[in-house]
C-alpha cells in the first residue's frame, strides 16, 4: 500500500519528486518513541472567611493538571538531546493555564488559552551537564517548592508561594537559557539561568532591561541530609507598585525514616518606590503511613510596612494512594492574619486580621 | 546510555539527589498506556434562504471534529480510574471551539481557543458505578442527542437541538460532580449530575447560585427496545432575556432490524420575565443499507409566544462507509417557519415565516 | 476487569444498554496507529540596525517548532484516507501561533493562542491523486518556500518570504479544497487548491467574495533537475491598502552533487489604489559538508513605488547535524535598503536606506 501511493501523507511537496528539488527537515527523520505523560487533578474546595466563603470544584489540589509530551535521543559518544513541552490545564472546566511572553506583567497571556505554559525547552546533555532552552521553572522557584511539603498545590500551599511578591517570573521564566550541573557530582546538585525580557534597545527609556534576569540554585546531599540555596534578580523599571525583583531561599531536608522535616526561609524583595520586603518561612513534615502520607506545614510570610502585616499558616493533609499513580487526598488549612493582612483560603474572602479556613477533598491520576 | 546521564529530562529537580529533600508525584509513576482518539470530519455546506444564501467548507457535518487522550487504570478489588481530555477543534481552519469556566454565560470563551472543552474528567469507578469529575455533557442533552439519528451534527441535526434555548449548560456543564450508575442493571442506565456556578456568597444578589445546577437521567433497554428520559435545572438570575433554566426530555427506540426508529418529546423553559417555554419532538429512522445508512428525521421546536413561532424541519441523509472508521456522507434538510420563526440552514439567513434548505457533502474519518 | 465494569471510560452513553438506543460514531472503531511526530528549535537571534538592535531567544531559527498527529487508513483497492493536524508553538515562551478564520484580514487570531494552525487536513487518495480538505499551505507558498535554501526560517529566510506583500493567504489558507496530482506521473508533479472566504451573499457589497481564491502549481523532475511554477489569486474589496491579491513564481534546482543550486523568481501584486507589484528574485546553494550542509542565497524584493524602495540580502548558514534529527546551526544575514527601504533582521530597526545585520545561533530537534 505504502509504494502504491508513496507520497501520500508525506509533507506536501513529496508529492511528486520535489526531493530534487528542496529538502524540509522532516523528510531525513527517524522517529523514536515520544512519552505522553500527565496528571488530571481535581478537588471539591471549600474556603470561608469573614466576608464570604466558596464551595467550587478546581483543578490540581494535590499536583497541577498537565498534559506533555517529551523525547529523548541518544547522539552518541555521552551526548544526548531531548525535548519537553508541557501544558498546564484546569480538569473543572478543560481550560488552559496563563502563560507569559515576555516575562514582564504586559506580556501575561489569557489564563484561558491552553499553551506549552509549564515548560517548553529543547535540551543538550552530556557528561558535563545539561544546556536547556525555553521556557522552565526558575532556579528560585524550584527550591521554594522543594520546601513545601504540600508542593505548591490546594489550600495546603505554604504561604511563601501563595503570597508570592516576586512577580512574572515568581514561578516560570520564558525566554531562558539554563545550565544544570550533571547528575553524578559527589552529592552536589544546581543549576544557573538567564533569561530575557526581549525589550528592543534605544528606546532610551530604564525599562529596556525590563524582565531581563538571572537565577542560581546550589545544593548538596549527604545521606538522609540535603539543603539548597537559591537566588534570583529581575530587572524592572522602578513605579509606584513594581521594581527589580530579588530572591533569596535556603532551604534543608532530613529525612528520620519515620518521618522527612523541611525546613526554609525565603526573603523577597521589590525596589519599588518605597521598596517592599517579605520574609517567611516554612517548617514541613511528611510522615510515611504505609504507602500513604500524612502531610503537615506552618508558614509565615510577612513584611516590615506599616503595621507588620503578616499571615501565618497551619497546613494538614492526608494522600491515601490507591496505587502508585492514584490517590484521594484531603487537606486543611487556616490562615491567621495580623498587621492588617488579609489573606483568605480557596476563593473565600475575609476582612484585615480576621482569620480564614479552607477543606480540599480530591483525586489525583498520574498518567 | 541512561546511566550516565541518569538525572536528564526527568522533572528538573531529579538533576542531583534531589530525592531526599522533596518529591514529585511525578518519579513514582509506573506508566500504562494512553489511549489517543479523534475524528476529522469536514463537510462542504450549501444553505439557502429568502435572503442569502451561502457556500462554506466547515467542521463536522457528520461527527464533530476532536482530539482525545484517555486513559484507564485498574486499582485491584474491582476498583478502576481513569481520565478522559478531550479538545473539539474545527478543520476548515485548525481551531479551537467555545467552552465555559462557571456555566454562566459571561463565562463563555473564544471559539477560537483550542481547551479539552467537550470532556475534561477523571473518574473512579466499580460495581457500585463511576464516580466522574470535571467538564461533560449534561445528562438532559445526552438523553436529547440519543434521540437524533444525526447526532446533533450537520445540517440534518433536528431543531431542539439547534434552537435549544436551554442557556450555557444545554450542552455541557464544567465543574460537576456526577455519578453514572453501572452497566450490569438488569438493563437500567442512568446519572445524576450537580454542577457550581462558582460564584462567591455574601454578595447579597439573587445571582449567587448563578450557573448552579443538576441534571438526571434515567432509562432502561429491553430486546431490541429503549426509553429514557432526563430533565435538569440550572440556576440563573431573572433577567427579560434569561432565567433559570429547566429542561424535560423523553425517548424511546425500538430496532425492527430493517430500520431503528426513535421518538422524543422535548420541553424546555427559561424563567425570564415574562418566562418562554418551548416545547418539540423528534421522529427519527435509520435505514442500514449494507454497511452504510439511511437516515430520516422529522423534527419541530416552538413556544407559546405571540403568533406561536415554530419551526418544522425535515432531514435526509446517506453514510456511504468506506471503512468502519471512514465515511462519505450527502445530507439534505429543509426548514419551513411559521407563526414569526425565521430559522435557516448552513448559514444562510431567511425571511420570517420562510423556509430555508440546506445540503452537506463531507467525509469523516475516525482515528 | 474490563469485563467487570464494562461500560467504564466508553463514551458516556455506553454506561448502559444504549447501544439499541443510540449510535455514536466512536464506538465502532477500530484503532490503528497514530504518528505523533514535531520539532523544537530554538535560537539565540541578534539583530541589528542603525536605530536599535535586538537580542532574544526566539522560536525556529531552522525549522519552525511543531507538534503533530498524523494518520493513515488502507481502504483497500487502491483507496486510503488520512488525516494531519499539525500545530505551530514558540519554543521560548511555550505559547501558539496566529490562524486565520476566513482568509481575510479581520480572521487573523491572536499569536498566543495554540491551533491546528499549519495543517488541518482530512484527505483521501488513491492512484489518481490526493484529494485534500481543510487548512494547509497554498500552492505558491509551497513553490516559493522549495526556492529558499533557508526553508523560510530563522535569518537567512530569503526576502520575498520575509516581505511578501500577498497578505492573509500568503502561507496558509483555510477553507481549502485541494487535489494533488499522484506520485508516479513521471517526474510530473502539481496542485490545485480552491479556498473559501466565507463571506455571506446578498450583503451588495463588493467584498462578498473577500477571502476567496484558488492557487495552484506544476512542476517536472527529470535526473537531477526540478522545476516548477505556481500561481494564486485571492479576491479582497479594493482599498488604499488592500486589494485582490496575485502572486506568481517559478523556480528551478539542479543537483550537482557538490552543491545544490535554486534558482527562483516572484511577481506578488496587490490590486489596492493604486495598486503594488513587487518582484523577487532568490539564489540558492547548498553544499554538503559530509552529514553537514553549508547553505548561501542571495535575494531581493522589490517594488516599483516612487523611489524603487528594494531590499537585497545576503544570508550564510552552516548545519551541523548531531544525528538526523538534531542539529546546531549558525545562520548569519546581510540586508541592504534602497529607495527608502527600511528592513531590519531580528527584530532590530533601521532607518531608510540603512543596512542591518544579524545571527542565529540555535539547536533544532525532531521528534
Amino acid at each position: 500500500m505504502k509504494s502504491a501511493i508513496p507520497g501520500f501523507l508525506a509533507t506536501g511537496v513529496a508529492a511528486a519528486g520535489i526531493s530534487a528539488f528542496a529538502q524540509t527537515s522532516q523528510t531525513t527523520v527517524d522517529r523514536t518513541a515520544i512519552t505522553m505523560f500527565g496528571i488530571a487533578d481535581v478537588t471539591i474546595g471549600y474556603g470561608a472567611g469573614s466576608t464570604s466563603h466558596l464551595v467550587q470544584l478546581y483543578s490540581g489540589g494535590n499536583a497541577t493538571s498537565r498534559v506533555g509530551f517529551r523525547g529523548f535521543q541518544d547522539l552518541g559518544g555521552g551526548l544526548a538531546a531531548g525535548f519537553w513541552l508541557e501544558m498546564g490545564y484546569v480538569l473543572d472546566t478543560g481550560l488552559g493555564m496563563a502563560g507569559n511572553t515576555n516575562n514582564q506583567p504586559d506580556g501575561a497571556t489569557s489564563s484561558n488559552v491552553i499553551s506549552f505554559n509549564r515548560r517548553a525547552t529543547v535540551s543538550l546533555a552530556d557528561r558535563w551537564g545539561e544546556l536547556r532552552l525555553g521556557r522552565d521553572i526558575t532556579a528560585s522557584y524550584r527550591n521554594r517548592q522543594d520546601m513545601d511539603p504540600f508542593d505548591n498545590n490546594g489550600v495546603g500551599t505554604t504561604e511563601p508561594q501563595v503570597e508570592s511578591i516576586a512577580g512574572p517570573t515568581s514561578t516560570r521564566a520564558s525566554n531562558m537559557i539554563g545550565y544544570f550541573l550533571p547528575h553524578d557530582l559527589h552529592g552536589f546538585f544546581g543549576e544557573v539561568q538567564y533569561f530575557l525580557g526581549e525589550s528592543i534597545s534605544g528606546t532610551g527609556l530604564p525599562s529596556s532591561r525590563d524582565g531581563t534576569g538571572y537565577a542560581g540554585r546550589l545544593g548538596f546531599t549527604v545521606g538522609n541530609f540535603a539543603m539548597a540555596a537559591a537566588g534570583s534578580k529581575v530587572s524592572y523599571a522602578r513605579t509606584a507598585d513594581f521594581g527589580t525583583v530579588r530572591v533569596f531561599n535556603i532551604g534543608a531536608a532530613y529525612d528520620f525514616d519515620f518521618v522527612r522535616m523541611t525546613i526554609g526561609y525565603y526573603r523577597d524583595s521589590v525596589d519599588s518606590a518605597p521598596p517592599v520586603t517579605r520574609k517567611g518561612f516554612v517548617l514541613g513534615a511528611v510522615f510515611p503511613v504505609g504507602q500513604d502520607q500524612l502531610k503537615m506545614a506552618i508558614s509565615s510570610y510577612g513584611t516590615r510596612e506599616p503595621g507588620d502585616p503578616a499571615t501565618r499558616k497551619l497546613s494538614l493533609g492526608y494522600v491515601y494512594n490507591l496505587s502508585k499513580r492514584t490517590a484521594l487526598y484531603v487537606t486543611g488549612a487556616y490562615v491567621r492574619n495580623s498587621g492588617g493582612a488579609s489573606v483568605a483560603l480557596n476563593g473565600a474572602s475575609t476582612a484585615p486580621n480576621e482569620s480564614s479556613r479552607g477543606m480540599d477533598l480530591g483525586m489525583r491520576h498520574n498518567f
